[in-house]
């Protein structure tokens, strides 16, 4: 029986609900603790996370407040090590098989997200560099991992955490008007995406991944679009 | 019981020796193929791995000869899923443990190899970028995971599989002064860091996983100090 577990997160933060994602999925109980990422409470850094980021997991140890972590709770971060670690604390949840192969399917997809998917994605929506063909080419090569329906290895499993949040700011920043691209360009890029029908198996993917309740619990698009406000469009006419 | 494997691989890619060592300390019975970096075959990136790297695992399927692969078995890349899916096939060895904290601890020591030595190691090695200090800064962050002896979770375990090829490599563009450095530097270099009394704790800790049988079965200095003649010396007075 798995022990006492903290989330600290951040609605805002893509990284984190891949975690708060799994932790619905798998039912979990756990606390979870809103961190301010402009303002952070000095006391993270020194008792949750060094690296002063989120998401990261306070597990075991005596009952706390969460703002008052123990020393003798286990501190892990890192999204991809704790949706890997949730898996493992949760077996009976499917977010990994037990077959070998479908893990390591899993994690190639992981992978492909975190070296060939995310860099594409921050350059063009956040950075607003490179061309809308670029960042099509890129969802291409996450398009050619999926099978023809379903999730990414048939049953779903973390490969379908480790892409989605991501994929949901981008659409709040498309939808908004609010990312590093010119003003106006937002709307047009999503309406070309959709269109694409190059495209309709990945749009397909997300949108199953999307009309779970595990995503709809956790994604918060109105904290990200005031924060997407602030970072993209303050000060600009 | 695991099914045929065949393991893709080059002496000379620290990568590829990260599966060599899995499956030694595995004991896993496998076939091993030599890929020429220099000079693929033709078959190999439509047969195996579309990426047209080292390593790479063809699962499963009939018994064939290595260079005549099976669309029946299933092919698998990327050292660090590799890294897991070795330590799925063969639980008992020890390679992760059952505890999902130690788990968490190797994936998270790997994870910073990723993104903090390697970076640092390719920069200053191979490039011949930055500082000594710079290159001496990734290897105090990677002692600071380390426990006050042993290994990194303490049993033997795929994180202590990740850094090792990386670090041999250095030996060897130090001790033959092979690198992206400038000529002369290298046993400079590395007598700096083998004198450095802040590395204690990390040069024992290297010594203790380079002492291994598996790295002496898996590591081939000769192979390698001659890739690095060809790549940093070739055509240099």
């Amino acid at each position: 029986m798995p022990e006492t577990l903290t989330l600290y997160t951040a609605s805002v933060c893509p990284y984190a609900q891949r975690v708060e994602l799994a932790l619905s999925e798998a039912k979990a109980p756990f606390t979870r603790f809103e961190v301010d990422l402009q303002n952070k409470p000095e006391w993270y850094a020194p008792k949750v996370n060094p690296a002063s980021k989120v998401p990261a997991i306070a597990y075991g140890g005596p009952q706390v407040p969460p703002d008052q972590p123990s020393p003798e709770s286990t501190k892990i971060a890192e999204s991809l090590v704790l949706l890997e670690f949730v898996a493992d604390l949760y077996p009976d949840s499917g977010l990994l098989p037990k077959d070998p192969v479908l893990r390591a399917k899993a994690r190639f997809f992981i992978d492909a997200v975190s070296n060939k998917f995310n860099p594409a994605f921050f350059k063009f929506v956040f950075r607003g560099e490179g061309t809308l063909d670029e960042f099509v080419a890129a969802i291409k090569e996450i398009q050619a991992l999926l099978p023809a329906e379903g999730y990414v290895i048939g049953p779903f499993s973390i490969a379908d955490l480790a892409l989605i949040p991501f994929w949901g700011r981008g659409l709040v920043a498309f939808e908004n008007d609010l990312g590093g691209f010119a003003v106006g360009e937002g709307p047009k890029y999503l309406e070309a995406i959709k269109k694409n029908p190059e495209l309709t198996r990945f749009l397909k993917y997300v949108d199953d991944v999307t009309s779970r309740p595990s995503f709809k619990a956790t994604f918060v698009p109105e904290v990200i679009k005031a924060r997407f406000k602030e970072r993209f469009r303050s000060g600009k006419a």
